[in-house]
C-alpha cells in the first residue's frame, strides 16, 4: 500500500509516523519554571545527535497554536533540563506525568516521585530513574508548531548496578521502556536483545 | 556514579550516549550519487520531529574530518532519500551495508538486496523492507562534525500484511529491530510489547 502524505491530516500523519518510526527512546524531562515550579513530562521525538559537542535533541509541540508546552517554555526561559530514562519500575508514574496538567502543577508530587538535586543544573532529577542526563540548552529551532530543543550534555548519572565490568552501561540490565505506535510500548530485557557485530569486527 | 562529560573523549561520549539513549529506531537510508551510484547505509541517530510539515531527522557524521559520509553527500547533492525500516528478515543484510565501503560501491549489490523504483524520488527503495519512507531534503544543519538532515516525508509504502483492521501499522507484526549500545540490538515482537493507555484515555 502506498500512502500519499498530502492526503492525510496532521493527526493521521502523527499516527502513521509514530507507528513506523519505532522503537523510540523516551526522554522523561524535568524542568523548573521561572517561578520555581517543577515540571516532568515524557517525549519520544528524541535522539542523540552528536558526540563533539555532546548533543541530544527533543522535538516538543504546542498545547494549542502559539502556546508552547511547559517543558519547551521552561527550557527557553531557564536554559536547563534533565533527561531521565524510563524503566519498567517507573512506567506507571511516567504515564501519570503524561497527562496535560496545568502549568502550576508539580508532576513529581502528582506521580509520587522524588526530586533530588542535580549537580550543575537547577532542575531536579528523578531519583527513581537509573539514568539522569543533565543538559544545558544549546539551541532551539522552531519549525511549524514544534520546537527542536538541542541540549548539550553536561553530566550523566548512572546507577552503579547497571554498569558492566568494563564500566559501560549494560542495556539489558536497565529494563528500559521504548515507545511504539498508539498506546504501545516495548520492554527491553535480556530475552529480546542480542549481539550482532559488524562483519569487519567479528 | 556521576560522569562528567568534559572528562571523556568523543569516542567515549559516543559509547556512553548510545548505551543510555535506547532503544533507537534504525533509518536504513538509500540514496543515489550524482553519478548514479546507489548507496545504502544504516543510522540510528534518527527521530520523527514534526507532523505539520511531516518531518524526520537523521544525524550523519563524517568519514574523516571534512569528508562527509556518502549518504550525507548524496542528500546534499541530490536532495532526495528513502528511509527503509529494518526487520528481522533483513538484519544480516543491513549489517552488511554498515561496512565503510568506498563511494563507488553499490551496497544493494554487495548485500544482495533488490532496489525497486520509488514513486516520487530518484533513490530506489529496498524491496525486502516492509516500510519505505520517501523523503525530500527539507534542511541540513551542520553542527560540529555532524549533519542534521531534516527530511520532508512525501510517500510511505507499507506492506499490506502489517496493517491492522483499522488501517494502522501493527508494530508487533513488523518484527522490527531497534539499536542499543555497543553491538547490541533488540527485536520488537508481540512477546515484549504491551499497551498502556494514558490515565485519561483508559
Amino acid at each position: 500500500m502506498e500512502i500519499d502524505i498530502k492526503s492525510l491530516e496532521p493527526k493521521q500523519i502523527y499516527k502513521l509516523m509514530t507507528s513506523i518510526i519505532v522503537p523510540r527512546p523516551i526522554a522523561w524531562i524535568s524542568t523548573v519554571s521561572r517561578d520555581g515550579i517543577y515540571n516532568l513530562a515524557p517525549f519520544s521525538y528524541f535522539a542523540g545527535i552528536s558526540s563533539d559537542p555532546p548533543l541530544l535533541l527533543v522535538s516538543i509541540g504546542s498545547k494549542s497554536p502559539g502556546v508552547k508546552k511547559d517543558t519547551w517554555k521552561n527550557i527557553e526561559e531557564t536554559g536547563e533540563f534533565v533527561v531521565n530514562m524510563v524503566t519498567e519500575d517507573v512506567l506507571e508514574k511516567m504515564n501519570q506525568t503524561s497527562l496535560p496538567y496545568e502549568s502550576e502543577v508539580d508532576e513529581f508530587r502528582e506521580a509520587g516521585l522524588t526530586p533530588i538535586p542535580s549537580s550543575v543544573v537547577k532542575p531536579p532529577r528523578v531519583k527513581e530513574s537509573p539514568v539522569n542526563i543533565e543538559c544545558r540548552r544549546f539551541q532551539i529551532i522552531e519549525i511549524g508548531r514544534m520546537g527542536l530543543i538541542l541540549g548539550e550534555i553536561l553530566k550523566v548519572h548512572v546507577r552503579d548496578d547497571i554498569l558492566n565490568d568494563k564500566g559501560y552501561v549494560d542495556t539489558t540490565k536497565l529494563k528500559i521502556i521504548g515507545r511504539l505506535g498508539g498506546a504501545n510500548y516495548c520492554l527491553i530485557s535480556g530475552e529480546n536483545t542480542f549481539e550482532l557485530r559488524r562483519p569487519d569486527k567479528e
